[in-house]
């Protein structure tokens, strides 16, 4: 509906690099943009572009009837927003929460609006800057669906998907966690395989098609993954726990060898290793899941 | 040339699951094969399907002019052929290790083969056992370029895409630690992520979707990865390493609140922390590449 964001106007707080994609989007839409950050001189471009720049959160959110908040996390959310005249100014207004943080947090985030009378959404972004005005664009949404619905128009012109997970405020963060948790423990083996690489001889560019190959056989795992925790059996037929422990052993032996750092790996070795002590040798290694989080009795 | 491989005959050591999809991939291209594996009872369907069961390693290897081994790790490899009487049989033959373990075990193992007469090629399998014998397998080979061409039309049986990565023995090797570095640290993010989802009341069906999104982001990151270790210049531009020390913190903190072992993840923080540290805060994360293995002087 172009004439609706047409006419639409929206805040964005923060103008790191997301908060700043965030805001090139929003204009790149059409959307009245008014923008904030802590630290001045962020909006320069983002004002060259046709944003107007407010002096203070309260102003800017004041400027439009819903605020974007893109944040490091809620001890800045909470910085910015929670001031008596921040409160002021969004009350009977929707603040929509895209920093990420724990879902606890955004519950009580979400208590402390109710109590001041702004509509509270929360949100998180899972796909890099680039992204942010592409369908490549990936959005999770938790709280009212009244609201949701509401400014669903208006958050659509940032592009890509969006996904309303329900009504409980902390889901999107718990997605988040859970799917950043993925994210960066693969970034942090990516960093480890390129400094085991380096020290072997081997360059990052060598490594860079055989890496992309892992990569592509991870939507796989993931799928047999829901399978085998859905029915409780972690096959190891094709590929059996002791077998991971014995890679993951070698991984440690070369990288210690050339002095690097592997408590990542160690991490994980000890947990394969403790899975197989509780004598679960013989399965696959998603069993680890149980074993960090055994399903309850009645779960 | 199917009339070579026609006529071509293969043994195949160790009869795990990846040993038994290798032997089972050389039967479906028409190759005579013998197998062999210490415990009994494992070529059972192959025999079925017309392999020839050998009563010993030493009366597997005289039966094909290459014997292509596949067992956990060199020490069981070493146990197999580290004998006089395999020694003898395999002296003027070829013997292919796809064991997977250090580039140190490889190149020890090529000592060993070169004082016995015996021809010696290392390589690693990148993809699990059910994409043996179809085009998405991805072998890696290393040893003498002449060995290799030699046996190359038997080896590209068993399907996918074969790369010779030059005549140091222990290429492959390192390729093979890097690569199960990203996987199996991947694997264990995937596994925590799994019990976080759970113990946040997210299923693992629900989650499934997006953790393949994150999967779908990493070949950008991969190759990013590439250009910043080239250059040496890692941009946090887009995001910088204080903001993943956040993520890690929310996960360790969500993670922990529900009693769940967060050791890789934790450990993964401390690198990023060390890297911020040491006035690398609005690098890129892969940053930490050099903080796990300093770029030498001359390199
Ligand atoms: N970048 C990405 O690729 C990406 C992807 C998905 C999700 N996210 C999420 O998006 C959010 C924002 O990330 P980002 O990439 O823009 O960078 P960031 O470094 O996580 O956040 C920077 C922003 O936080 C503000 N800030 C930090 N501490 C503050 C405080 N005490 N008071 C007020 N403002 C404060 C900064 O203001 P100053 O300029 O004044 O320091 C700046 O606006 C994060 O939650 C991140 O996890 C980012
Ligand atoms: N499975 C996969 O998806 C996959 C993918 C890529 C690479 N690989 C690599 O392929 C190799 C084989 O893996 P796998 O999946 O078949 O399972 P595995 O559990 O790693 O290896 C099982 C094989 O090792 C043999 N073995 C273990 N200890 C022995 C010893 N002391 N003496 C003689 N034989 C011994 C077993 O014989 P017994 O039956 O007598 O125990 C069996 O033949 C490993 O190096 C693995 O890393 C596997």
């Amino acid at each position: 509906m172009p004439s609706h964001t047409q006419q639409s106007a929206v805040t964005v707080l923060g103008l790191g690099p997301m908060g700043r994609a965030l805001a090139g989007a929003f204009l790149d839409a059409g959307l009245a943009v008014t923008v904030w950050n802590r630290t001045p001189g962020r909006d320069l471009e983002l004002a060259g572009r046709g944003a107007s720049s407010a002096p203070s959160p309260e102003a800017a959110v004041a400027a439009s009837p819903l605020t974007v908040l893109c944040v490091v996390n809620y001890d800045a959310a909470d910085a910015i927003v929670r001031r008596d005249a921040v409160a002021a100014a969004l009350k009977g207004r929707t603040l929509v929460n895209l920093s990420a943080d724990t879902p606890g947090r955004a519950r009580d985030t979400a208590a402390w609006a109710a109590g001041h009378g702004v509509g509270y959404l929360d949100g998180a972004i899972m796909t890099p800057t680039g992204t942010i005005g592409t369908p490549a664009a990936v959005f999770l949404h938790s709280g009212p669906a009244d609201l949701y619905d509401e400014h669903r128009p208006v958050l659509e012109a940032l592009g890509g998907a969006h996904t309303h997970l329900g009504s409980d405020i902390g889901r999107a963060a718990s997605y988040d966690i859970a799917l950043l948790d993925l994210f960066w423990t693969a970034a942090a083996g990516y960093a480890h395989a390129l400094a085991v690489a380096r020290a072997e001889g081997v360059t990052a560019r060598e490594l860079a098609p055989f890496a992309k190959n892992i990569a592509a056989i991870l939507p796989a795992v993931i799928e047999s993954g829901v399978a085998e925790v859905e029915t409780g059996r972690f096959s190891g037929e094709g590929n059996p726990m002791t077998s991971a422990a014995s890679s993951m052993r070698h991984i440690v032996q070369a990288a210690e060898a050339h002095g690097i750092d592997s408590g990542v790996m160690r991490a994980a070795e000890g947990l394969v290793r403790r899975a197989i002590g509780r004598g679960h040798g013989a399965d696959g290694f998603l069993r680890v899941t149980d074993l960090l989080n055994p399903v309850s009795a009645n779960g």
